[in-house]
């Protein structure tokens, strides 16, 4: 995560005085800048879509569960690791269902940043 | 949410085929374009720090359960309405707690296209 990318994403869509200054960072909670979590939820799904989980009509969410035990900081370092931990078929619709990943975001620390257990709608490949 | 800046932030942070390109999108799911979830979440949180959220030292958030029960298209205007569900003093913190907000953010047409339960940091007023 690039500091000049942290302070632009929190202009836009988190704009709190410990997304976008160092020196108002330093009296907040945080004591220094950090990146809006909900960033860190964007990068996530970056890493997730390209790494190639593999859904063949794309990764579409119905909804998640997802915490952010610790901030990400300028200059960290993301990677993501997922994991099925569930596949429900629809009762409605037979060719498809839901499946649930959790995915663990981490730090080069390998510090969770950001926790996520999402439910993907599926489909069943045609035989 | 305006065609272009979907596509740019899809293109940033869910480069999928149905956020980016009108013609893709028909033949997916969605059978048009949408925004990525996590644009609409990113907007909504947008919505709750410009709209003023009474918290003293910002929106913190521990983490979330969230929905996209309609996805966010070209065009839509959203708003967000919130309400505390929950406060619940921290036991080993005597100066601070844990608020859940709920979160709904609508459309023009009153369809809600996003919810959002979280948990937020919050401290006691100095008495």
């Amino acid at each position: 995560m690039e500091t000049a990318r942290i302070k632009e994403f929190a202009a836009e869509f988190d704009p709190q005085p410990f997304h976008l200054d160092e020196a108002a960072a330093q009296t907040s909670v945080f004591k220094e800048l950090v990146a809006s979590g909900w960033h860190t939820a964007a990068v996530a799904m970056r890493l997730m879509v390209t790494g190639g989980l593999p859904f063949a009509k794309g990764l579409i969410g119905f909804g998640a569960e997802i915490a952010w035990p610790k901030p990400t900081r300028p200059g960290d370092l993301l990677h993501v690791e997922c994991e099925i931990i569930a596949i429900t078929p629809s009762r409605s619709r037979p060719n498809q269902g839901v499946v649930t990943v959790r995915g663990t975001t981490f730090n080069q620390n390998r510090e969770a940043v950001y926790l996520l257990t999402a439910k993907l709608l599926a489909f069943k490949r045609a035989i």
